[in-house]
């Protein structure tokens, strides 16, 4: 699909369309008017009411518009509308520029306060079916409050935007300028084609690791989740667009999700409840929308219920903390259908109208599609004085403020070059080093990698060799676009002019326990010099992933009882380990992979998230070390299922281990305590990866190494050597544990990180900021407080130390 | 061992054992002192002090006694003793009737309030133990408060008293009059012998299956846990003992724990911290405290942290709740050791001063032993002004109170005739009842069982036949008094007079993958009529499972990661079932099993939980149908550990199962979403049990049908015919979902039950009382609701419905 195919006929349109070519909506005149129709566009004197004025504040634009909107314009602007009321939206190939002018003003009369426009379609259609829209509302409605576009953004722009690795992937790179790289570049594609509103960054916590949507989240740690997606918020929202107000603050705005603790649902089980308490919510499932939402331009509330109370209408997560103790000024709206869900899951509503009013009134702003669109009842229920108005009011205010902090009032169309921000090299090169960063190498035992280029042969075998495995939250066909490990091996070894054999067998299918395979897999082993088999789970596009038979093991609505691999390929990895030759495996997952026997019997491990689109070059050049791996786990990888959770920031007294059992390859039973036959110590620790060169740490310093709680930062400063040979990146990782505290805290805690590039035989003393406020807990009091104290500061992994100090809180 | 051996010599020693022959610990005239030494013992007036008034009100005694203790004295009341201060203690045959002065003079002077004795040890040694140190503490102290004497009795008196089937097992009988009668016997082995306080009913839910004590609970309902436990605290304490106050109103205390919310670990990993909300506490883990522990004259601790506050330390729990709202007037003990873990485990306090501080201030009371009895530190902390003497006059209050409802200052001995009251035929009558209402016919494919007398031969196969499976809280060689299996089976077969073979073969050991016994097996079926396999989990008595290099599946400290069978004994089933013999499966366990292929292939299945002694006996007559099969599961089986939790009253919304995928018997993968290849739906869920007999159910009554949430109780009745061909018992289930609700409840709650008999042809007509408080919720505004609307009212169990109605609350 090439989007500058009808350039020039939607640059043709964008001059050309007029109120003429759209419907013309008789506005009634209805009879809870606080103006009269001309007094609601105008000014007595004649003057531009100040709402209008592009120099106007937002505070004073938005308080001059309130009281002009009759009850039901307010009510329009709280329901999700979606451009196939004017569009046929259903061929995804269809590139016919027209659309329905009844449908058009129908919509906009009712559902005109953001628009779903999150469909894989031809750029100039987009660009068109947004401009008709933006039109209709600025021209030919009575006050002209143009409409929030709204798309997929999660890892990428999706309709055929440049698609970036999933973010658990991404958050392995723990490299915040990356991620606001990405974040610009999602947000550059968007704005061009008139799309302002993008649904991400997802902001769920990994720690329930049988949720199929773990891969859409930056992993378990709280801190270091809030630290990416307050680069991708920024990434996304800071600029401005073209030809707009002074006051305006963003060009696309962000959506921190799911507000809150949607990540840990009972069983794993998408939407299921999630237990939990007060200071776990502070402490664990807040902290990351504390530190990246507060300047995102909207947030969308979650599914679940937390400790009994569901999400959309939850006062003390929506009012209480979000309104009046951070003072959150922008649009909350909820996720697709789930203030019905009130109705049909958690029972707290049996009528359209409880579910309307719940949600309002408790605290939610808007109502996206998907359900049955309860908000349409307000306009009665307000009339009928069963709701105040004032909830009304107060969260189109909201709304309002987020569009006049996007300038729109002003230019909310599409951009006549959006063509010239797509896919672009500058993008591009963001793309290559999100692949490049994002690759964890776990194991490497007897530094089998990389692999030298002169060698002979190397066998490609299982099946994620030959596909591209994306995560979920893309389109239809997106990865046509991208490099497979297959073809991203033969493109690299032909870049570096290597005359390296590349043997390919698939030997398994992902989805079936199909033997079949084997022996060519195996013979492809035994004729080749070293043996790289690619395994792992897979995802499916927005369209696939909700079509009755398919398959998938992860993704929204693919959660998984086991996290072993699924089907023939542990059997196959161990087919082509006894081969004798050495046995590379690369798992490409949305998730961590829990397999001993792997970690045990193979010759080095390699993760790779779900990739962006160059996820099979940038594999090929880690592998041959033209890229020196420098990716973290975002993510403890558990023994297995039943020894979850493993994530690292445990409370003390969480994992009481003492005396694992074990069952030995010859099916010895080894008994010990905790657990019985198995050890609730992770494979692998969040923070782990390994590096083609090593790195020595020393002078670990503090300064101050005493502060007060009021004390705004500590800065830890660390010596990094590398002490190999070849260039590297390291990520410097800074864990706090406080060391006595009145409330149970965890044992250890991310609070600083950096990543920084080293060369040979060089060292770099390498500063970190530590916040001292992030050394905080929630007390017995219900307040956050840095207690005074000893903390224990390391620098390290969550489970290696390589340097530690004591900071001392007075 | 036998009680009855040194009775003479005993009864002797109780008559002639005077002041003269334990030691006079010289007691100073301590500076603190409220009343002079010779106040403390007489009024002024030479009159009997209040406190030794066996007419007295026990308030009245309280009052009186307090005043007189001295600071160390009333410290000394809250630390446990123990009998190996002035006993050896360390050979459990060792029959020596003597002590050593000093040693019981010192204890008495530090730890006088409550004394653990809970060895192993010949009754008369334990008798003689008890008496020497009441002695002491009446006649040679000041003031002569007797002390708690204490011991384990969680399924049975463990001093070889009668061991009856696990909690869990007990759970299953739903019969509590069951569990009143065999709290009862527990109380009459203990109350001869001179304990007055058991360690008893364990009230945690099992609803985090990994955790090695799920055998000790009632199981996941906590409706079910309350009144089993309310039975069973009944069953224990009420009556009086010989010759004591008018007052008194128990004779042996009984124990609630552990107090909160221990049961749902973190990893199932024993000790761990416990996540959850406010809600939840109050709906689940609370519930069966609040409705058995009342009247308990103790109460027992958790050792975990909830949303981060110990549970030894916990205001809200042990002050605000316990004390405030409910008003609990007795003792609350921590668990061995527990207040140490502060230290060592939570780290809220660095010092034992701060240990002892921080327990007592936010409500504890006692300090158990296996710690560093940091209450020793409150004497000085108490006059250093540290901490306030009313924290400790009023624990010292709930302790004197626990002892005078006792009616301990009158009569705190052993009674000269205790083997009278031990091991009794009353006793065994119970003992036949409990391990016959505990057995749960889980599948009866095609009705192979009953076994027809007539048969041939049986094979019985397996590990579980030739042992008997005892679950925790029993003592070193308790199973010498059981029936194994295959005694049991024996002995029936003698005693219907069947010429039926037995045809053992053993197979596989518990703990091995060790297969070498399958040909044995294979040909024991083979030549055999029918196979029944008898295989399971396996715990160890108080000796061997703190024994370095003992293995166990269950009990304490002995969690699982994996819920299938263990070693080699899948593929023993396998082996037998591929035979083509009809293969009955026998699981012998303390949690339920998560077997999905057994369920599939096997012919019938029996679920026997950890027995009682007479548990091989029991099972043989229900395998050979003279006991009609009347249990049902306390607990939900799932199909796999990560397909946890399933307990059965999940609040809506928690298991969102829609399209589940399974793995098929020829390894095809059939993929569905939740889970992608698994279901979360239990093998077999709470309430399940099958009968030699069915039942129909009709006419479902609610009397009124209408209420208000001031109304006390609903008649429910419901006719239950026996549609079969043989007596037998039918436990009616009722199960109440709140249609409506302002926070999300269950999807169902068990709220009533009782346990009827009834002849084939014949029907009754049960009539259950529910208690309208019982449908009530906790609000948003923390208050106990019963919220006016409409409630499902059903007859059936947890996922079967015979009969409902619906029952309005105005």
């Amino acid at each position: 699909m090439a989007g500058s195919r009808n350039l020039l006929l939607l640059s043709a349109l964008l001059s050309c369309l007029s109120l003429s070519s759209v419907a013309r909506a008789p506005f009634e005149v209805r009879d809870d008017l606080h103006f009269s129709l001309e007094a609601r566009q105008a000014n007595k004197d004649g003057s531009v009411p100040t709402y209008k004025n592009s120099k106007a504040s937002i505070e004073a634009r938005v308080n001059d518009l309130l009281p002009r909107m009759t009850l039901e314009e307010k009510v329009s602007q709280l329901i999700q509308g979606d451009i196939n009321g004017w569009m046929n939206m259903n061929d995804p190939l269809d590139d016919t520029l027209v659309h329905n002018d009844t449908g058009l003003a129908n919509m906009m009369n009712t559902r005109a306060g953001s628009i779903w426009a999150g469909y894989a379609t031809p750029w100039d259609k987009l660009a068109y079916a947004v401009t008709v829209g933006q039109k209709y509302l600025m021209e030919n409605t009575t006050l002209g409050i143009p409409a929030l576009f709204q798309s997929e953004g999660l890892h990428g722009f999706t309709d055929n935007g440049t698609i970036f690795p999933s973010p658990v992937g991404l958050a392995a790179s723990f490299d915040t300028q990356l991620i606001h790289d990405i974040g610009n570049v999602i947000a550059t594609e968007a704005e061009g084609l008139g799309i302002n509103h993008v649904f991400a960054p997802v902001l769920d916590l990994g720690r329930e690791l049988r949720w199929g949507r773990v891969e859409e989240g930056f992993g378990e740690s709280p801190y270091l989740t809030g630290e990416l997606g307050f680069a991708y918020v920024h990434g996304v929202q800071d600029g401005k667009r073209r030809n707009t107000s002074s006051t305006a603050i963003a060009r696309v705005a962000a959506t921190c999700k799911h507000f809150a603790a949607f990540g840990t649902p009972q069983g794993g089980l998408n939407l299921a409840q999630v237990s939990g308490g007060e200071r776990e919510l502070r402490t664990t499932y807040l902290r990351p929308f504390n530190r990246a939402c507060l300047d995102s331009l909207s947030i969308m509330t979650a599914y679940a219920s937390y400790d009994g109370i569901p999400a959309v209408a939850n006062p003390h997560l929506l009012t209480d903390i979000l309104r009046n103790e951070w003072g959150y000024k922008y649009w909350v709206t909820c996720d697709a259908g789930s203030i019905d869900l009130q109705i049909t899951m958690h029972a707290t509503c049996d009528t359209r109208e409880c579910a309307a009013k719940a949600a309002l009134e408790n605290g939610l702003s808007g109502e996206m599609g998907g359900g049955t669109y309860t908000y349409e009842t307000l306009v009665q229920q307000v009339k009928d004085g069963r709701v105040d108005v004032k909830y009304i009011d107060d969260t189109v205010r909201y709304l309002l403020r987020t569009k006049f902090s996007l300038g729109l009032f002003e230019n909310p169309y599409p951009y006549a070059d959006f063509a010239a921000s797509l896919r672009t090299p500058a993008a591009q090169a963001v793309l290559q080093r999100a692949d490049r960063e994002t690759i964890v190498l776990l194991e490497n035992k007897g530094n089998v990698l990389p692999l030298s280029k002169s060698i002979g042969s190397v066998a490609l075998i299982g099946p994620q060799v030959n596909r591209v495995s994306f995560g979920d939250y893309v389109f239809f066909n997106a990865t046509n676009n991208a490099i497979s490990p297959l073809d991203g091996f033969r493109q690299h070894l032909a870049n570096i002019s290597s005359s390296t054999k590349i043997n390919f067998a698939q030997g398994a299918d992902l989805w079936s326990n199909d033997q079949s395979g084997f022996p060519e897999a195996v013979e492809t082993a035994k004729s080749s010099d070293v043996a790289i088999v690619m395994v792992g789970t897979w995802s499916l596009d927005q369209t696939l992933l909700w079509t009755p038979r398919t398959n998938a093991t992860t993704g929204e609505m693919r959660d998984q009882s086991d996290l072993g691999l699924v089907g023939a390929q542990l059997e196959l990895i161990k087919a082509v380990q006894s081969t004798g030759k050495p046995t590379i495996v690369v798992y490409v997952t949305g998730k961590p992979i829990a397999e001993p026997w792997v970690k045990d019997h193979v010759n080095a491990i390699v993760h790779q998230f779900y990739p962006g689109e160059y996820g099979g070059r940038a594999l090929a050049e880690v592998i041959f070390g033209d890229v020196n791996p420098s990716g973290k786990l975002s993510l403890s990888v558990p023994r297995d299922v039943g020894t979850t959770p493993v994530f690292h920031n445990y409370l003390k007294g969480g994992r009481p281990a003492s005396n694992p059992g074990a069952i030995l390859d010859n099916a010895a039973l080894q008994f010990g305590n905790q657990y019985v036959l198995d050890s609730p110590q992770p494979l692998w620790s969040f923070g782990h990866g390994l590096s083609y060169t090593t790195f020595q740490y020393s002078n670990l310093r503090l300064s101050p190494s005493t502060v007060s709680h009021t004390t705004k930062t500590v800065k830890v400063s660390v010596t990094v050597a590398n002490t190999g040979s070849r260039t590297g990146k390291e990520v410097v990782q800074v864990y706090a544990t406080d060391k006595l505290s009145s409330v149970v805290t965890p044992n250890q805690e991310l609070i600083a990180f950096t990543k920084v590039e080293i060369a040979p035989g060089a060292s770099q003393t390498v500063t970190l900021d530590l916040e001292v406020n992030n050394l905080g807990l929630w007390s017995a009091n219900n307040r956050w407080v840095v207690e005074p104290g000893a903390f224990t500061i390391k620098v390290g992994t969550s489970d290696q130390t390589f340097q530690n100090a004591t900071l001392t809180v007075t």
